[in-house]
């Protein structure tokens, strides 16, 4: 990420700066954008019929979320590593394979954060390590019931509806994971 | 929102703000939360075989993206007529019925930000009404080419994976659309 752009603000999470970028015209345009280290997101397959998610609290929009496990990455730490450790941290899972599933942006318009998704299998159950304030608790569910928990809106948060949707994409078409 | 959240940063399109939360514990814990006023995402289905999606520019990323067209959500704007306006301004087509998908979070762990997602069908063509420095293009696709450039990684926004893969969720269970 280039050092010269302007810096608005730093917070313990992301950071705000000023993009200056020419148009085709040759006028320029100005736009805050924030920039985010990036995050890993997680799909933990327990057996062949279930998965598990998280609720947790999201203090933004002060209310509860069902989600996948997720979390941001440390400072050049590689993807893999950091979805083994939030897998642990959050859920008490640690898996014998983590298979990539995709790279996306969850929010291009005005945040540069990328999303390292991966599939987490071969799982053997211990205790998370959560962090202090993550009011997170694991809920164990059938594939059929997570997706009709996103067809009844009782799953909204986008980057789990995009990972259970390309999961079971990926499963209908009988993907085969890396095998450890 | 509540006006009692210290203001660390106001830009054009979001503001950060700090929001202090306690934990059932007792303690305290502070975290800069971005404040954006919302969006909405449209699936233009063009006929019963394509869709329309767009290239563009995303300044945060310094990158082209294959998405669906969006926008952000005017003070008071109802979502429905700001999915009309962005869907015109964007790709140049109006629609006959815009059906409600689904309401998603992008980014809770930051962000507040909820985007409505609608299917819009019953389209005309007319021009576009990009706003200065939106360089985007239509691209008519496919449904299985547009499903086919999400597996080969040749579309990464999430908010576009998601729409995409809950549209084509509804294409086969049979989903019938609203009539006007």
């Amino acid at each position: 990420m280039p050092s010269d752009e302007p810096l608005l603000l730093t917070t313990q999470r992301f950071r705000v700066v000023e993009v200056t970028r020419q148009l085709p015209d040759g006028s320029t345009r100005t736009r805050a954008v924030v920039r985010h280290p990036g995050a890993v997101v997680i799909l933990p397959v327990v057996d062949d019929r279930h998965i598990c998610l998280i609720k947790q609290f999201r203090v933004s929009i002060g209310k509860i979320l069902i989600e996948v496990p997720a979390g941001t990455l440390e400072p050049n730490e590689p993807p893999v590593k950091c979805a083994a450790r939030e897998l642990l941290e959050e859920t008490g899972y640690t898996a014998a394979r983590l298979t990539p599933l995709h790279v996306v942006y969850p929010s291009p318009g005005i945040m540069d954060e990328a999303m390292h998704l991966f599939m987490a299998e071969g799982l053997t159950r211990g205790e998370p390590n959560r962090e202090h304030g993550e009011e997170i608790e694991n809920l164990i569910v059938a594939w059929d019931e997570a997706l009709a928990m996103i067809d009844r809106g009782e799953i909204r948060d986008s980057k789990t509806i995009a990972t259970l949707l390309l999961g079971e994409r990926r499963r209908r078409a009988g993907f085969q994971p890396v095998q450890t």
